[in-house]
């Protein structure tokens, strides 16, 4: 029944069709979104306002959102070129396409700052915003689905708002989320979050009914997410990394428990997660972007006690488990707003364990996240600063070649830097761990080439930080001229890997 | 009287000369000292430790501190080759020439950083912590002097704790420090502040006294700093980020008395303080690492109503007026640990206008403030990202050329990047400010470009963007061959300064 759906007598006057809401879209607008990877962000109303531009509409606006998006509004909208600005994350092939094409202007951001440049007024005026819901309560407050996103602070800030409301997501879905908004600066107080498990907010987004214009249904599932079998490799860098782990517990720098984790969405961190299950270790808190397939597959066997996450992101089998095992998920999931759930304040607080995914990493350490041969976009920073600029110890995962052996993870220099060496601690890769803590860059680079490279590339490295170790200021030995060469050759010859008639080799 | 500075009759005992205190220092350990600036750091000890290795002896010490220090610590250690490692930020120009020579290890961290990465273990044992001291109290407890920064973790962490007590600081500077120390995760609580001017903690170093074994004394002054007068540039811009600011208020995105101001140390710091005494602004607040002359001119003018900070730094004359009104200025100003002057929690509740200086910018907005052409340390990166990464507004000031035009400080690439292109909001240049907020990587180039470049290197920087956009991939336009050409061809002719037979503008 529509009353269990729609609580507010008042607002039940405001149905309307995806076509009535796309109505209130127009060009030029800023429309902020929910969503947050292929979770909880509205479907019917973008298909609608897609069609009205494959109908000849000159339609084109800014979309903000949480982060990804599913393809009904990424896909969708990018395919018919009505995206002019981007923000402030997205991993959609047709949106990537666009703005490496130059069509989409796309302003990467850290997640956890995304809602506070909205609501500081840096990122302009929110025309409309887009809820995907649950329902809507009594008072009129919206209670979203399978993220929270940024999707309080953009019905905060818009002037008409849209409920789609989700009918596939149950309303058992109620009671997993914790709204909770920082005040603007000087009236912000401490946020409270002392264990991942404090629910410091309210089940729903509160906002003036009123803004509320139109409502609509929807049963378009969320996107799933294929997960491929844990490779070799991966199997190899998540072992690495639980057994780094496992020494600093046995140093004393470490709890036996750990302290709560944060892991990147994609195979390794599916792999790590893994592996936590195979380890000693038990009682693990988890306080991330993302929970996906491994977490709940870890809350079953008893090894993890509690997940906060803004977002859930499932396989097509992690989904239907998800649905059928609510109830008891609900006391150990906590969905917040990205605002909170990537949090430096609360990270660095807690003690947050970050393991992030690196496209690419330096010799010296400094990582890049976003840019492929510095130039061309692959998803962005996502929440991978704001986890390793605050975490307790920050740690970087990479494979250490990409296109079979095509590609080193590790450079003389990165083209792009998303994360500093001042921000980086450890580095893992399938060939071993670099612990970069309270090492000067000539001693992080030995490190980073022996332990971490991959034996092919480890000699060309090595020659590398030789000669440059021979200029007059080899504090970061840097050779300008060749620093950027791998990836220029690359560019050129699809490879890095370098032709000589003798061998390289000084081992 | 010796009992008006010790008060505790047991520690009597353990008074010494500097000979005695050094005699505990041995070759191998590491030694923590207080010290930020050329503020409260040791004195008498590493004077005596250094004779002691011109006198023959083998000493080679890892030398935490809390940022830059004075001669007699930095400058005599350096000198006699007795520093091994180097944390966590120096200036001290014989301790740069040796890290750039390769002889000192350099470990640069962030400022706020470096004392959890002590407590956590992550920087190895702390043999020996010394601590500049107004005096000790009844339980024994340690009264820092004109800087808090480490001291607190190291005298937590040290097996032996030193104390100098300089009868030059009188005893008037007690109930300026406001001592509070995070406990480490999971037991960390929020820092309890939510104006700057709120104190949270004790007047002094809490530490069991058994640990402390040598007490001396010491009538070295602090160093001074030579303030240079204000250039035109500095006055230029100094003024266009003052227009920026009052543009901010007047567009309702900062309250009429701003929110708390961080300013790094120098020459420009100087002149935008200096330009907010001419300005409208009043009752403002300072949230930063390093009080100087100007704050305290601006206390006296009724401008600012507290001053936030682990030190105070002054010239001859400055030093003179606070010792004199340090009553009045007791009342306004707060010195923390630099853990929480510096904490990006705290910076991030109270909306910290961060305004720190780049040495140089590139067009996507990416900042180095830490090595010049890629490879020679300058200072460090010090508390700049600690501000810059959490505040309200971060901006950067640099003027748009250096040595004589020979350097342009916006470059295609930077060859070192401490602050990325998502961390820089505004970058400040005599030439005008780009202000990025909300742009994407083409759209900052234009605005950086246009704004913040001097007009000689203007159409080079314009030409290289023009060209780098007729790529395939025009996210980030690079040229891969061409991006550090320009500090290439200064390390190569000691100009940046293209010779061309035809004019490259395209203006």
């Amino acid at each position: 029944m529509i009353t269990d759906r729609i609580k507010n007598k008042e607002l039940l006057k405001c149905i309307g069709t995806p076509n009535d809401a796309a109505e209130l879209i127009k060009d030029g607008m800023t429309v902020g979104t929910s969503g947050f990877t292929f979770s909880g962000y509205p479907k019917s109303v973008p298909i609608a306002l897609a069609k009205r531009v494959k109908d000849g509409e000159k339609i084109k606006i800014n979309l903000y959102t949480g982060a990804s998006v599913g393809d009904e509004l990424d896909g969708e909208l990018a395919r018919v070129g009505a995206i002019k600005k981007r923000f402030p994350y997205q991993t959609h092939k047709d949106v990537r396409n666009s703005i490496n094409a130059g069509k989409i202007e796309y302003v990467d951001a850290h997640l956890s700052m995304s809602p506070q440049m909205v609501d500081y007024g840096f990122m302009g005026k929110i025309d409309v915003a887009i809820v995907e819901a649950v329902g809507i309560t009594e008072e009129g407050y919206i209670i979203p689905t399978t993220s929270v996103g940024n999707a309080p602070t953009y019905v905060k800030n818009a002037d008409i708002v849209i409920v789609e409301i989700n009918e596939t997501q149950p309303t058992s879905l109620i009671g997993t989320h914790d709204i909770y908004i920082p005040e603007k600066p000087p009236f912000r107080q401490p946020i409270p979050i002392i264990h991942a498990a404090d629910r410091i907010g309210t089940d729903y987004i509160v906002a003036d009914p009123k803004k509320i214009k139109c409502i609509v249904f929807s049963d378009i599932k969320d996107n799933i997410r294929t997960v491929a079998p844990i490779s070799e490799t991966s199997r190899k860098m998540a072992g690495n990394l639980i057994d780094f782990l496992e020494n600093e517990v046995k140093q004393g720098r470490l709890p036996e428990n750990l302290l709560p984790l944060q892991s990147g969405v994609g195979s390794v961190a599916n792999a790590v997660l893994a592996g936590l299950k195979e380890s000693r270790f038990t009682n693990l808190q988890v306080f991330t972007e993302v929970a996906q397939d491994s977490v709940f597959n870890l809350m079953d066997e008893g090894k993890i006690s509690v997940a906060s996450a803004t977002s859930v992101s499932f396989s097509e089998e992690g989904q239907k488990k998800f649905y059928e095992k609510i109830d008891e998920y609900r006391k150990k999931l906590i969905l917040r707003p990205q605002e909170i759930s990537n949090n430096p304040e609360v990270i660095r607080r807690l003690g947050v364990i970050a393991m992030n995914t690196a496209i690419e990493a330096d010799i010296y350490g400094n990582v890049n996240s976003s840019q492929i041969m510095g130039s061309r976009m692959m998803n962005g920073i996502g929440g991978s600063g704001d986890f390793t600029r605050s975490s307790y110890i920050s740690i970087f995962t990479t494979e250490s070649i990409a296109k079979n052996g095509a590609i080193s993870s590790i450079v003389p220099m990165v083209p792009h830097c998303d994360h500093s060496e001042h921000d980086v601690d450890v580095i893992v890769t399938e060939q071993g761990v670099a612990d970069l803590r309270g090492l000067s860059p000539k001693e992080k680079a030995k490190v980073i080439i022996e332990n971490c490279s991959h034996p092919y590339y480890r000699p060309f490295l090595k020659d590398y930080f030789k000669r440059a170790s021979q200029g007059k200021n080899i504090h970061t030995p840097v050779l300008l001229n060749e620093a950027l060469s791998w990836h220029e050759r690359f560019e050129k010859t699809g490879s890095m890997k370098i032709k000589t008639d003798k061998s390289n080799s000084e081992e």
